[in-house]
């Protein structure tokens, strides 16, 4: 009980893997993409600040570092997307919310839990920290499935995600930090040469320019 | 798309882990669950013919081969009980039977629809084979679990969960080979001495005689 | 002792690896490939019915999922089959049905021992349920070896293996549901793109033919 | 070049294993340490503020994210203390910081240096900030030292590690964080019963009663 | 072919796990099984030297390294005892016997043939290099063996094997070195307490003086 | 103390792995490279006997089994070569020899304090055993990083590690040895056909023109 039981679901994140079933070269674990989009995020905020931009850095570490701490209690079931449409999302996402307001009602001490409430709720607002952390979020998940698709990973569903995560970061466009992304660090991920690379540069220039 | 969507899926089922988080000492997949549950159903199936009883061996196999199979879809997330209540676990299996309909109706050609809408649904009901499932489930929850208290895993889920399962067995007493269970195989499997073994026995047996 | 040893084998048949040394993209369990060679062998029985004919799914069943359980005594040590002769394969065969002996009669109790003969016996005979056995058995080995060509595992031996595969299964061609896997499933199995696979396919196809 | 390689190698800290060679029943990655760190600092960081502490947020989330990730480096070779006396561990600490110093000027792109020499230098200071790192990097140190000593690790190592941490950890009592640590979540922490506790609490005690 | 091929089997020994589906807590590889073995038995040939004795080095390392490369060929089957009887052992070594020799006159050149017939025979003749590499190929299994002991594992077999092995050294208690490892090693590796400690330090005792 | 701090440092090393987050196909630990290293210096050794030369083979097995015992103490992290200059690999060497020092002094018994200060040193000096010692260890490290590039790793290291490798062994051409791996075992090594083939010979030959 206390917060030693939430201190032990750090230590659970750390075997809970990402899409289970689906990587094969590197597995992910929660806790690792956690403080990847945590690292992510902060790059993104200097990047907007040396952009003239305010940063409520205590709010964007905040919401990066904690955005899957409820993944301790159903895993990482939404990244793979296949046969589940709005709906079923939606019902999930409201299953890992339930429980999330029955774990701080049972095991967070009283003046505690409008802390863990605000923390353990989903942090992709409209503010600019928001943006960073859906943005930072879709970045860990290309390089993620780059890795895969690099490989030879034969799954399609990589491709899909990949370009599926620069159409999503691409809204975000009005962000300096996305423009600067696109600009100087994007080429540099895209360098490795693999099998198939014409092909699949074709299909993500087709989406980009759908954007 | 077709079939080998659906052969595809069986290797999936290789990767996706049990309880995610939880088994510290041998990580179980739901394929290898998938295999001693029907080896188990198979010998209970036996200890019932041995008594007289006549079994659908077809069905028997068939429920309990594919019992887990839709677990391809959101993994294994059922087993780990805090925290969830019977309605979020109703959201949870509505949420899985969605997405298996989905699954069949895009990727199963149409001769075999019917045969696998028959067999992805639930078959832990009322017939005998049903009962059977629903006990060789359980057997095999013993056994994993028992390894884990056995090497001294500290969580004190896997003792509750053993003594759940032992409870849920027993509400099946009224078949043979849940008898059989008991008087021949359950204390062989109780014989290891371990760490904390006197107390585990006693909370045990006190559970047993609540039933 | 008794069926308790039974069920601790199942557990162990998780932690015996196919072909020892040789998968290095995804490794498979004896557990998991038997999950498996069943899964694939009910939608073959599933064929063979829709095209008339009459399955023994009891047999069926049976055969399949216990064809690898005897691999617990000396591990799957007959998949790869370089500098092994025929006269060495049968020496490993009759150790390891003579271990199975000594298992049955040590472990097994009086009234399951015929059972169990049968059941740890090889089943694949001329009957459609050993034909049906003995062609699942080969489609998973091409699932498996797929993914190894696929990703670029270097190793001559899973061409060599797959081709093998395929031939093997040809022998079956006067089943429908041999014939339907040719017509339906092997071309959507095929399909993913990889580096060399001309040559690969020129092979294949040249193994075809002589059939 | 550029941050492209800060960003790949956040994926690298989740290859590079804890004190290599010791813990024997949860591997931990320098990723997941850095996500729990940084959690555990924020809830140090809530108690401090719940008791009129002010914290700079920025800063404390910063320097625990970022503590360790200079050891993609060389890896973590000075959690392990065996034979490594103060000057051994001062040279490997240089060559740390040259190593870092030398990826600072090869691949950050000037704009950015500045930011990257503050954040990953040693964050280890006398700020109220900085002892709350040190706390919690301690205090994770106890969590992975403890699972190792209740299932049972025979290295004596653990038992050291754990009671130098707690004794480190006691040198910051000053902080409220710290004795609402002692008084509400340790008692937790240690309440898993083990073989050979006695004997632990024992020594845990006479150290304690030593600072 | 040629050598290439041997080198190649080098890196497969890597992958081949010591008495699969046995050892729980650590996974041990035929590579590193042969690098210990190699490594136990130069310090017991140190010992024997500083006791008067005269050393054949080249032979003493060249039987200890090469000892288990044959296990590529079958994988390591020999060491869990249960079920299989003197005869079938001796099959067993049949087979892998052949398949060396198959294999050195497929892929080894002519002028090497003869060293390598000499290598991968089993060189646990009547010299004292055999008995040194017989002695520590046991030491090797008691090291392997304690640690699954000492951190609980409740498979009865290893409790077996040790004591196993503890006789099997007993009966080359002519050699200094294994009264210099009685005296001075064995002690050390017995040191750690565990749960049962008393029970086993009896029936080890017993077995030893049974010898 | 004494010997069995050193027998249980073997262990450690099966533990301890190669180039830690870098290998993603295949990892490899220090004991399974001492084994490796050991078995091709022999095959070298043969060949230089085979042309003539002198072998003291205490002195190649005990250099090449030996040869990195010292890495338990602070892992293997001299072989990714990034951001680490001369100076900074000298004082990693310092360290590694500082701490092997007082693991001699405090752990090994006087009478062998001499034997294990050999053993323990560096061995790659001038004699021909020493030649091959460091050899073996570039060989080695071909066949691990040419696993890497055949599988498509797109880490460029992997190709720069091979060259160099390549380029070393090259220096120590006067060995007949070195000359006859060029001539008969290298060719059959780069058989395996990988996308990207063609560019990688012509980096590699330029290289080897270069010498």
């Amino acid at each position: 009980m206390g917060l030693n039981e939430y201190l032990l679901g750090l230590n659970n994140l750390e075997t809970i893997v990402r899409a289970p079933g689906h990587f094969k070269y590197t597995k992910h674990t929660v806790a690792a993409h956690s403080f990847r989009v945590a690292s992510i995020a902060q790059v993104l905020g200097d990047i907007e600040e040396l952009n003239g931009e305010t940063i409520d850095w205590k709010s964007l570490y905040e919401k990066s570092l904690n955005h899957d701490y409820t993944e301790r209690f159903i895993g990482d079931i939404k990244t793979p997307v296949k046969y589940a449409n709005k709906e079923l999302r939606g019902m999930l996402q409201t299953v890992e919310e339930k429980m999330t307001d029955e774990f701080i009602n049972l095991e967070i001490p009283d003046e505690f839990q409008d802390i863990f409430r605000r923390r353990l709720a989903d942090g992709k607002d409209n503010s600019l920290e928001g943006e960073i952390l859906a943005v930072s979020d879709k970045i860990d998940l290309l390089y993620e499935s780059f890795e895969e698709i690099v490989k030879g990973n034969p799954e399609q569903a990589f491709k899909e995600m990949f370009i599926e995560g620069v159409k999503t970061i691409k809204k975000h466009q009005h962000c300096a930090s996305v423009r600067y992304f696109f600009a100087e660090i994007f080429p540099e991920l895209l360098k490795p040469d693999f099998y198939g690379k014409a092909e699949f540069l074709m299909a993500l220039n087709r989406a980009i320019d759908e954007c």
